[in-house]
């Protein structure tokens, strides 16, 4: 079986990019000007492939043309009295795996979510990008936001992204808006959304692996948990704490951290992790500003950031509801595969063979 | 595993049609007009996905809306003196299993290919339609024969979809034509192309499984043999003997026949191939004269026809080279899964564990 999985890895790189990941371009198909609506769903929906768009795609943008989102003023006035959503967490790791509060092992943890002021969350943005500071900000909410919280600046980008629009064949789902600045980043995860994802200003730096590299990541169970703010101390500074979620609540999520902050956290993910870690690259690839990346359905993806001169990274995506066809199909089969099934009873005793043929039950990470 | 591939079936046919085979269309879409390219691309060959267009889409075939290919006069007239190559063989069964001439089991017979004049072809399909006769012709040749032995009548027929070719991107590969009788049938393959299938005159019935289903039809290597000519006996008449190929050749097929000739056959058929005939129910599908057959990449088919007025049915199919995607990689992954494997392995006793492990290695069939 895992001879198999791993023809399947092989191939299914083989098909996306025949010059695999470690290639010039991480990867990743680089388009000079937007694509017809036909081309996209042919060439890149369909088969399920990643592509940067050039910033051709967006160059009437007044966000971009007129640079308004890296004008702090203009920011400032445009949302003036609105208040907006501001992710709070120790360290730019939200929706993440962190040691429990309470007991051994990892939770996954939830920002503490804030809503205040715009001038408040731009000055949080900025001044939480220090390393020095105990919080880190970052003003998101995936609920469409840019239609709500920041109506009064949709209008400086596209509503839609005509071309995927006519494609896909109808308008997105949601559009959401992300400010944040370099210390913010997103852990690996999919969404069962096709994701247009355009940068406003700064750089995002995605690692991306395709779903047929499930087993890669390490899907398991994790308690969830969420930061909350306990009582401001020594002249109101923020103070985060983490608590379980009560009653307990498991949530499934890749277990691979890419980047662990020390040597030794290194050693013990490569040691934890192998599938990954000595396994072929993720593909890798930088949206620049005025860029698209169009990252397919059901892809897992881990997201950094790099600010721009007023140390933010502005971005918009677009979510459209996903096709689920057969593709769907054969990833939940796939994912329903122990891979540590045959070995385990390939390995296993006479004596306990019942506890092995245990293991070998279709798992649902 | 074998609950993890079960589970793949129920997923992907319900994804395919709610509705499932059983409904009163056997499961497959009917639509009232063409589709535009865009629709064609994201509602059926993305998500490969068959589907069945009314004759609204060759109305202004003159093979159709003049009856051409129904007037056999025209039609000799039109062919005169030009040879066609017709595919011949005792019962209407090529490319299929049959008894092997000289071993125990079956062997892949292809038939015994004679190019012959246009007219006496035409009179050979007419004649072998009847039961009585010992032979069954069925001109065909997949080699872009519409565009080769028949030119002199391509321009009946549109030389290829329009909205077919701007969803794919190009021009079909080949277009073949299949002129054949009441006693000519197709065994379940799959092909690996975009298959746009056109009936001029009669019917044709197609089975139709999908490609997540390919264990069900228990695709296993038989050798090749073909049928050729022997000496004329009796008058002139042909009889055809069946050798096997040598040196030996594997042909991997499926071993599925869904309509067995006796009772006995039947019986035999269902406890070979339990997960075939104690499982759903294939689409089935009848595509009438004018319309046409949208029949996805790598789905398994199996097709049998009804003659016209004159005993004859004639059909044109648009080959399109099909994208190699996810899906496809899936696919290869799907079948080279042992279904046998994990309950061997689980039914094995300590002294014999060895044997079945080896029966768990990946096959290829």
């Amino acid at each position: 079986m895992e001879e198999s999985v791993r023809g399947l890895w092989t191939e299914a790189r083989e098909l996306i990019n025949p010059l695999g990941a470690d290639s010039d371009s991480g990867g990743i198909e680089r388009l000079e000007s937007p694509p017809s609506p036909l081309q996209f769903l042919r060439d890149f929906v369909s088969p399920n492939k990643p592509v940067i768009i050039s910033s051709v795609a967006t160059r009437h943008w007044p966000a971009i043309s007129r640079s308004l989102w890296s004008d702090d003023s203009y920011l400032r006035r445009a949302l003036s009295g609105r208040s907006v959503s501001v992710h709070l967490t120790p360290d730019g790791r939200a929706d993440a795996l962190v040691s429990s509060p309470s007991k051994d092992g990892l939770c996954f943890a939830s920002a503490f979510v804030q809503s205040m002021d715009f001038a408040e969350a731009l000055r949080l943005i900025e001044t939480t990008g220090e390393d020095s500071s105990p919080v880190v900000a970052y003003a998101q909410q995936q609920d469409d936001c840019l239609r709500g919280e920041y109506a009064a600046v949709a209008g400086d980008v596209d509503a839609h992204i005509p071309w995927a629009t006519e494609a896909i064949g109808f308008l997105p789902e949601a559009v959401n808006l992300w400010i944040g600045n370099a210390r913010s980043h997103t852990s690996y995860h999919k969404d069962h959304y096709e994701n247009l994802y355009a940068v406003i200003t700064g750089e995002k730096h995605f690692l991306l692996l395709p779903p047929t590299e499930v087993h890669r990541l390490y899907v398991r169970d994790y308690p969830a948990a969420r930061y909350i703010a306990s009582s401001k101390e020594n002249g109101g500074e923020l103070k985060l704490k983490l608590e379980l979620e009560e009653p307990e609540t498991m949530v499934p999520w890749c277990s691979v951290d890419p980047y662990p902050a020390s040597d030794e956290a290194l050693s013990e993910q490569i040691s934890s992790f192998p599938l990954y870690f000595n396994g072929r690259k993720p593909f890798q690839c930088t949206v620049r500003a005025g860029e698209i990346l169009y990252l397919p359905s059901m892809w897992f993806h881990h997201v950094t950031q790099s600010p721009d001169d007023n140390g933010r990274t502005i971005a918009v995506n677009y979510w459209y509801d996903m096709q689920f066809d057969l593709k769907y199909a054969y990833y939940n089969f796939l994912q329903s595969i122990n891979l540590k099934c045959l070995s385990a009873v390939a390995s296993t005793q006479g004596h306990d063979r019942h506890s092995a043929k245990q293991d070998c039950k279709s798992s649902e990470p």
